[in-house]
């Protein structure tokens, strides 16, 4: 069994805990997976990795299954929809039983924050956040970051707009977190009710107009059904203020590229003719999605 | 990659698309895997495939499964019940996110119409359709095709009665096109408001006491949550009219077989007794399934 | 094929129906698999496994999963929730299908008793319970009987005290079973209205206070959703009469194990801080549940 400490730093809750080495060295695994023509590589062949998902998500848990695969280990699925979690069990049961049972980590998502970090104190096996409530969503980020890095190279000095729900997004911190400390400049821009207050002292709010001139424009997905109460904005209000429309987008510098970490709400916070253009990385984010995970699993597992 | 053309020749969209030779070629391989007591041949090793559910199936979904596995190919399952496709998440972008994720080969099924031409079109790995909307369900009708040409040596010349609501069955569209194309003869029977009119010109319609003599009597599955509020006759009449009852199996040619694409509706349009008698082929055609989808994955991967 | 007394002796239908030279043989089996550093085994590598689940499950499910995989078994997965049934389609035509398509063994959950008995009949693959309605869960049983022999040693004179919901509890009838076949000496303690009249010639029903004088006790879970409507006590009044409150846990004998099938209602047969005592087995119950499905899937298939 592997120590406290050991189990500790295998983990990976969130980028805020990291610090840029440990960042750098997580990328270059993740250049050398993205660079193997093979598909398989079973490195981890008898380990057991569990896909335990307390709110639902088709991308990431794909991601990390795909990882997870081609790194030939054994996958046990766990969606809280079709188990027992419906008649009351706690998401702590949950996650010590799969212990129990014998699994080798855990890639959790879940909606409570603070409950991931007081579940890695409790358990033995390394866990791995895949988005907990508004707090971070790590892997998300390192792939915003792998992807950054490879149209320009260096991260550092890189001037990126994130763009939307500040203060729902674990996506903007996660990000926020991972690219100051690899000497990126963050600016958000949001409508007065999404910015987040705690994170004024981290990055400037600018306006769209400013927003626009930056090396990366990210694109946060409005959470319309969030705010269907009638507190903000209709959809389209929503995108006149704040869209990366098919004008704006025209306004952009040659270099800079379009991010977003999808599901893409079309027509909304990004134009249908903006999501594939020859500026968009969104499919090459989730492309570069599989390499990010399969280094963050070597990490926790070998 | 492979090329545009190569892929398209790769996917399996409908039978209405492939001439009887590539027909043959696939019974031809499906022969070969029907014929292996190996279960494991593992020649996709290395190949990612996704089976992409939009709608609810089991045996459909299954099958593939385990003809995937048969060939040990890794697998990743989608259904849209558990999946972000819940928010609003469109069918296009789900099967491209998982296509940038570097699956090589999509299983789909789906409801609205037109829709997986037009995904096709946009996507490079070849996509098998599983089902989608009324239009086809190829890899159905290959295993019908197979089931029959087991039973009876070959396809041409064989008298092929389709019982049901043709309108809106893919099984019977399929059907059509295969089995025309191999030199069987179709005919349909149906209740005037399930007659589909776009198809009166590939087969005639005639009556129930006519359809029973026939090499095969293929029963559909009538949807009755489809028909339930009232346009349609109660699930008592309608097996009365349309039903394969006992008594009406017992008119039934001794080389006549019966089959069924499933599930059954038991004792509304086949009867209980009927399912499991020696000329019922419906157990028989759930087994053809897996060397039949087997033979499709190997004509699009390998 | 198997012949069919070969299937029959391969299902794992109850622990009624074993001798105690079966249930000492699966143990010792089980503690081989305890034994074994190396997770993976692939002694099941061409054994197509289906984990057909017609009612909703966490730890059993993904136990059963567990031990499949780490005998190298492929594994399909049915739910009910995710598929056909929900259009109506029988349990034994969903089994049938499945075993149709080529399936080696069949690990079946479902409600409604009596059913798996008359599935096992009809098709010609091993069926392994996995818990059916209030009448058997034989592999849990098996590991708490494992669970107990390996604290105390051996079975052979234990005192075993069930308390709950005796009536409604597979897991009460599964170890009465085959625990009075290894030799120990069962006691119910329930609530006059989750009394089992049926089960009162073989152990008596004992107070709380005396059911605590016992080597084991085992609390159940009350299924607090099936007594919502007023005929039982709140779950207060629960705890307070027949809860394993941390003053009742206190005064149990220094060598008495505490054991619950799990999922915890914690607070009300249980408290919080008696879950993870040191008295507690509920854990490494969930761990012996790996080993012991080994066993059991081993004696299904090789």
């Amino acid at each position: 069994m592997m120590t406290a400490t050991k189990v500790k730093e295998r983990s990976l809750l969130g980028l805020k805990e990291l610090d840029a080495s440990e960042i750098s060295q997580l990328l270059n695994r993740t250049a050398y997976w993205d660079s193997q023509s093979e598909k398989l590589t079973p490195v981890l062949g008898a380990h057991f990795i569990s896909n335990m998902f307390f709110e639902n998500s088709t991308r990431t848990r794909f991601s990390f299954e795909m990882a997870e695969k081609r790194l030939g280990a054994q996958v046990l699925n766990f969606t809280a929809a079709a188990s027992s979690v419906e008649k009351g069990e706690s998401i702590y049961d949950t996650v010590r039983t799969l212990e129990s049972m014998g699994i080798d980590a855990g890639v959790v998502r879940l909606k409570p924050a603070g409950v991931l970090q007081q579940l890695a104190e409790k358990v033995s096996i390394p866990l791995i956040n895949a988005g907990d409530g508004n707090n971070e969503h790590p892997t998300q980020a390192l792939l915003d970051l792998y992807t950054m890095s490879k149209t320009f190279g260096e991260l550092k000095g890189l001037k990126v707009s994130i763009i939307g729900d500040i203060m729902h997004s674990r996506v903007a911190r996660s990000n926020l977190w991972g690219l100051t400390k690899m000497g990126a400049e963050v600016q958000f821009c949001a409508p007065e009710n999404m910015k987040a207050p705690e994170l004024m002292a981290y990055a400037p709010y600018v306006s769209m107009e400013e927003a626009l001139k930056a090396d990366v424009v990210m694109m946060l997905r409005v959470q319309l059904e969030r705010h269907a109460t009638g507190m903000l904005q209709s959809a389209e209000e929503y995108r006149r203020q704040y869209g990366l429309t098919e004008e704006r987008a025209a306004t952009l510098g040659k270099s800079t590229i379009i991010m977003h970490p999808a599901p893409v709400n079309r027509n909304v916070e990004i134009d249908d003719a903006v999501v594939e253009s020859s500026q968009s990385r969104i499919f090459p984010q989730m492309a570069n999605g599989v390499p990010v995970r399969m280094a963050v699993l070597e990490r926790a597992l070998l």
